[in-house]
């Protein structure tokens, strides 16, 4: 039987918000590529939504949409509820019923599972079904696949983590612009990083549900929120930030989850972090998450922390462990190379000649002033345009200069000519010395 | 049935070497965490090594020790067998027989599957068994799950990744003490970073081999390791390591694969990136691999790329992966929260008044003179070693001074403590403003 004979995955979502809206984008726009890593194909075929209209005017005909979330979760047809709807009263009922009816579920709702989730994944486990959550903590990170699966051979020592993109961008502003807290949020809520009522998020109570997540995921221990210390971003004064700063430190909001000899420690607060390490270094609404363990030693993941379709990648991700997972035609889930065997293809690999990077260019010149119109020159004939161009001393030869020059993307064979043509310039001695540059943003 | 009533998975090991030993200390180190997880004992039943009296003197004599690795391909009460033997030969052959004799297959050997991976991949899912490999690219990472499982919604845009740990540490030397190539090679091999025959790593061969796999996993393209464009940095001069610093930019061996217009381009090779990007803050034998893909961004996975139990806490993931998807009683494979459901146990939750952090104090100061050898006193009698201190300008108020106090890793009672102490002098004005502080490596 061929795998794409396989019944597709029947989704039914609660809520087309933010979320739900790049889970519908991203699967649509995806589709292919989504079922040939998966051999299943996923089908939105119903979604909960309070204006029917509105929605109707955002997704295809086939969608079913309904106003009253119940009938998605009571309904025969569904495999996986998706739930995006937000909150923990009605969200908590749905997914309990969702249980009940034995499907599967899918939610980025930390909330809900920080306060309700030993009820929720206690329901499940009675059930024999699975409540996957990739999308409640770190959203677009892997995480919680890293700790459930990634690092399963450890003892985890610590985790520590920038789990809350509106804290970290508040955070970098201080330090860059040297604005109080007041102002860099103000800025946050009109750029859309923090929400129009922040407190969840610079009182430390989101990053502290998401803490709780990550904790028993690494130490095995029960879902406790209310045993987390959580201090936010509110008190700390902008004369702090910059005094770290001084000193060599940055001001992060960390959610750390540590075993120490008595147990265990659960806390959210500011932390000062060496400028040096690599939690300094994520900027802005980012997030990222250190784990260190005693075999793997310490590992980090690093990526976006809120966003419509980077909550969707990990929804989707937890959607495509279900088809596999479900998929009765393999005896393992995951193909060797990420896509179903027959769906490898071939595509044609660029000769180096033709690919493009930037370059970094050394020459080393005599003459100075009457070598460098003739380097311009050249790299204008040869169409190597000039990004920068530094003239720096020779470190091993006074009577030389190093000109370096840094270009615009070029393909290689473009470059070669260039520089054949710079080598021939008798004022040019020896080689000139090529190493590629790349952006990677 | 209770799940630990399940058969041990049964495993033979080929080889005794770092990773064979690494794989075995851990296994046996970490046996009931892993049990926990996996809800499935491991059992190391059979190893294959070269000198049976060293072999007899390492492991427990449960474990049964064979001259020849053909007897633990062969063996019927094998269920995985774990290939850390090395090399492509017989590595191959041995493989090849496992997966003819239907049993799984776990290996860190990289160089086998960039060079027989095709024929190994296709065996296998002839069989219906796994080959899995998440330790043979940047051990410690889990980046094969990242990208198999955790981004499956995504197309992939780019790969970037210093994936070898020995020419990391190079160019980090390099850029950091100015010296030559040879240099830092010579200083790298009397330090165990890299071999005695460097050639595999320092030509780039290594890093091409893994990037073969990364390229697989992102894009759905058969493995063509011959395709790859590969430069490695034994031309890279020290001077124009130290160039390209100053203005701004480091020098990286990258792994880079890449879909373009026209299809994919996969190249090792030296690139300058900004001084001030991630990847530029990997240093030492640190690997990280970045992917751009088009739901999730920019995401990042940092950790050890070398390291005996490094790799062993991938080739034990691969083994709990095995042994989770093989269980029959669990509709699905990996647990809510990591654990098994009976596993997850309480741990005590410390107080924060308990927990011990690094601080750093900001105490605003009338008559700096006068109060610092009180403040100095009061600390030291309460108990609060100083890190540093700092004496700075008050940038609101020219009669203060800003007092910045690092401290020793302290309870926050003895804390609170000592900052009443301080609050009471007459000279520091208003509060002592406190902000936590972890080293977190």
């Amino acid at each position: 039987m061929p795998l794409h004979a396989l019944a597709p995955l029947r989704i039914g979502m609660l809520g087309l918000g933010t979320v739900g809206m790049g889970t519908y984008t991203v699967l649509q726009r995806n589709a292919e590529v989504i079922e040939a890593r998966t051999g299943r194909r996923m089908e939105i075929a119903m979604v909960a939504v309070r204006n029917l209209a509105r929605a109707a005017s955002l997704v295809d005909d086939d969608v079913e949409l309904v106003d009253d979330p119940f009938l998605v979760v009571n309904h025969p047809g569904i495999d996986v509820v998706v739930e995006v709807i937000g909150g923990t009263t009605i969200a908590r009922d749905l997914v309990l019923q969702a249980i009940a009816n034995g499907k599967h579920v899918v939610t980025a709702n930390k909330a809900l599972l920080a306060v309700h989730g030993t009820e929720i994944f206690a329901a499940a486990q009675a059930q024999g079904v699975v409540v996957a959550y990739e999308g409640a903590v770190a959203v677009s990170i892997p995480i919680i696949k890293a700790l459930r699966e990634g690092l399963t051979a450890n003892h985890i020592e610590w985790i520590a983590g920038i789990i809350n993109g509106t804290t970290n961008y508040i955070l970098s502003e201080m330090k860059d612009k040297g604005v109080s807290f007041a102002d860099a949020l103000a800025d946050a809520q009109a750029k859309g990083y923090a929400e129009a009522d922040p407190a969840f998020d610079v009182e430390g109570v989101d990053a502290a549900h998401k803490l709780t997540l990550l904790a028993s995921n690494a130490f095995g221990v029960p879902i406790q929120f209310d045993k987390v210390h959580v201090e936010g971003i509110t008190q700390l004064d902008a004369a702090d930030v910059a005094f770290a700063e001084r000193l060599g430190y940055r001001v992060k909001l960390l959610g750390i989850a540590r075993r120490n000899p008595q147990g265990l420690e659960l806390r959210v607060h500011p932390t000062l972090v060496a400028a040096e390490h690599l939690l300094a270094q994520v900027h802005g609404s980012m997030n990222a998450v250190m784990v260190k363990s005693d075999a793997a030693g310490v590992t980090m993941y690093y990526g976006a922390g809120a966003g419509s379709e980077q909550t969707a990648s990990a929804v989707i991700a937890d959607l495509v462990d279900l088809a596999r997972s479900s998929s009765l035609v393999q005896r393992h889930r995951v193909p060797s190379l990420a896509f179903q065997h027959h769906a490898i293809v071939e595509l044609p690999v660029a000769a180096i000649d033709d690919v493009e990077t930037a370059y970094y260019l050394r020459l080393d010149v005599a003459s100075l002033s009457r070598t460098l119109p003739k380097i311009l020159g050249h790299l204008a004939q040869a169409d190597v345009r000039v990004q920068q161009l530094e003239v720096l001393e020779h470190p091993d030869d006074a009577q030389l200069n190093a000109v370096v020059v840094l270009t615009d993307f070029t393909q290689l064979r473009v470059l070669r000519g260039a520089i054949a043509g710079l080598e021939a310039l008798p004022t040019v001695m020896g080689f000139v010395r090529s190493i590629r540059m790349e952006r990677l943003v």
